[in-house]
């Protein structure tokens, strides 16, 4: 299969955020892995390409991880009755520091990359650990998937325990200067992300540094924002000067530009002022349901993220989320969001499922790109469901079915998933 | 496989609401479908039994689903945007008037009872339609599956639309009384109980009837209670001079006696004078987190119904919950405790995983009698789940496997089940 084809089957992609256009046994062309539309009737032109139908099978748009914790993978599901910090300390600094060691990191970063082939998730952003030999382990184990991510290795030079800090400001980023030397073009698919892992991890001097170089190397940021209340205040005792979470990183010169956004996930509790700042700077926000219920840090109001025009894609954010199936969290996201509208504010109306499936796959996909939709001009990432084992007795349109998917995530079997027109997964039946 | 026998594996059962016990390669012994309890050295008089040697999987408890629809099945997961009284008219009863007509009903229901069989209830307690040639299909299609069940041929003589409703209260007592005497003597597993649909479906006249029917015939009612604020404001204009939503289910004798307890489902926004009148009769709550996410309902307050000593089970509430997987709603269970923590009442503490694996287990089965635990004379119902798909790069106790089973459904396989020392269901591998 070379990557100029066409799939038939019943398609479904975003047009905008409110709207969903959906062909039943449609088709989806690709030539030289960039999408050349959907169609209902397959136009002339692309007739003499090969046709891979699928039947009553759905074609959907790959979907985008903004935030996920690949060391964290092997321990999800479990501690789920703390909150963020001593969650952080309990159970994820441990962890993470066991990736000094090279043969823990391979076995357990090679559970991650098989299931992150699996699931639906065609691009994502990843944080490492501190360790640069495990972080190139990943990088290489991600590359060979075929999966479009941006890779971090974390930096934090302060309260990260015995095991898991790094001696000074500067040893991090020294560190991270080898690091992004040792992976200079050696990659088609994974690319490098500055990833102060949050400011109570990083001094003053280390954000700087990192600001610094990130200017220097055109490189991108990704760090945590406004997640935990305890959080927060700690932040403002550890920046005083700083006018709000958002206004430390501003000052650190680590928010970003439009041309290299920075993403920040969560911004449960970001106000205003701290949306304004976002904003400004044209950064992403990683949205991430199932992690803030399971710390139980809150909700975020996401609609207020979209009112106020800022990017919005969907983050797993294993393991403080449990499961990297983004279908999973597209349901979690919705009733996050409902809750958000019946216990805090009756003015900040539910997310409609437009929007989720809008966030989940040309929200997110936007950081990388033209991606996420079957547009023309859209690398072409696409997910072939199976729903066949969700037996019904009415005729369910396309857009029922990928609701109902979304609400039953155990029964929506990924058959196969293209990357950049490249098959990279087929289920075994 | 007689029904004496012995399994081996990775046991987990309640001992209470706060406290879970586990046994490594344990044993659980059944004699005559009933439990004789759970060891971690199998005693000696058991020694000769028929010992089934289950590796690394775990063996829990069968799980009961205090409240499902079985009619709304098949449309589950779509049209979640819209909140209960608007989904009754536009979804659920035109849905359920379907199942006036036999050989639908006999095919959906069919859906409905395969993937009972297949999901971790081994006890449910169901709701039909009004209708009783396709509620008496459902009980026969219930009872070849060996679960057990409580069935309900529906009451509504009002507000139910043009084809979703009884002629009158007689008609619908009369139809009642039919439909008990059909299945007189009739199964084993399967039991009816009486199911006023709710207050706004069912007049005064009606209401009244069922509690003397109940009394007479030592009938269970179930029904809905206090789920959405626009049925609650209805039910005041209904039942003018009731002193609440519970009170009007009282005044018409239908809150039951702790020796046939009525379940509530829902309870979203009782206050503490319903919690008593709940207490007072020995009535059970079908907690439905999902479906109370799904449909905007908001979360109920379960913290304060344990703490009032009131029975508490879970329930899927198909299809407002969109799915039969207990497992999946104790992970949404916790998540709705965790946001009525922090953006309701933080005097009200979040349930801790053994609560809700109590609920899902004991907690419900309670209503079942001696049901839900490894404890020596309790029925045996057993699930041996494979989690083996689940790599992980620790060796993780079987306390901290089923917490990651329940934050991980979909790859928590059904092995076997067993209902009272039957094996009801074996999945090919």
């Amino acid at each position: 299969m070379d990557n100029s084809f066409v799939l038939r089957g019943g398609i479904a992609f975003s047009e905008s955020a409110n709207r969903i256009t959906t062909y039943y046994r449609g088709y989806v062309v690709c030539i030289d892995g960039i999408c050349k539309g959907a169609f209902h009737d397959l136009p002339d032109q692309y007739k003499g390409l090969q046709l891979y139908d699928y039947g009553e099978r759905i074609i959907i748009p790959g979907m985008t991880d903004l935030h996920v914790h690949a060391p964290q993978y092997t321990f999800r599901g479990i501690g789920m009755d703390a909150e963020l910090l001593d969650w952080l300390s309990t159970y994820t600094f441990p962890e993470e520091a066991k990736y000094g060691n090279m043969e823990y990191a391979k076995k357990a970063y090679q559970y991650f990359t098989d299931d992150m082939r699996r699931c639906f998730s065609t691009r994502a952003v990843v944080f490492a650990t501190l360790h640069n030999e495990a972080t190139i382990e990943l990088m290489n184990q991600l590359e060979d998937t075929g999966i479009v991510t941006y890779v971090g290795k974390v930096n934090m030079d302060r309260n990260g325990g015995d095991n898991l800090q790094e001696d000074s400001a500067e040893e991090s980023l020294k560190a991270t200067k080898e690091w992004l030397d040792a992976i200079e073009g050696k990659y088609v698919n994974t690319k490098p992300i500055l990833t102060p892992r949050f400011i109570p991890s990083c001094s003053d001097e280390l954000m700087k540094g990192l600001g610094k170089l990130a200017k220097e190397r055109d490189l991108r940021i990704q760090s945590h924002l406004s997640e935990n209340h305890s959080e927060i205040e700690w932040v403002k005792e550890l920046v005083p000067e700083s006018t709000c979470y958002a206004n430390a990183y501003e000052m650190f010169d680590t928010m970003g530009t439009p041309e290299r956004p920075t993403i920040m996930a969560h911004c449960v509790h970001s106000d205003d002022r701290e949306l304004e700042i976002l904003k400004n700077h044209g950064a992403f926000i990683a949205h991430c349901a199932d992690s803030n219920m399971n710390l139980t840090s809150g909700i975020a109001p996401v609609r207020k993220f979209l009112d106020a025009g800022i990017d919005v894609g969907l983050g797993t954010d294993v393991a403080a989320g449990s499961s990297m199936n983004l279908v999973k969290t597209m349901l979690i996201t919705l009733q996050a969001s409902k809750m958000y509208y019946r216990l805090v504010d009756t003015n900040v109306k539910p997310l409609t499922f437009e929007e989720v499936f809008f966030m989940a796959t040309l929200g997110g996909g936007k950081y990388f790109g033209n991606v996420g939709t079957f547009k023309e001009g859209y690398e072409f990432d696409a997910i072939v469901v199976d729903d066949s084992k969700m037996y019904s007795m009415r005729d369910m349109s396309i857009r029922e079915r990928i609701e109902r998917m979304c609400y039953n995530d155990a029964d929506a079997l990924i058959k196969d998933k293209f990357v950049k027109g490249k098959k990279v997964y087929s289920r075994v039946e």
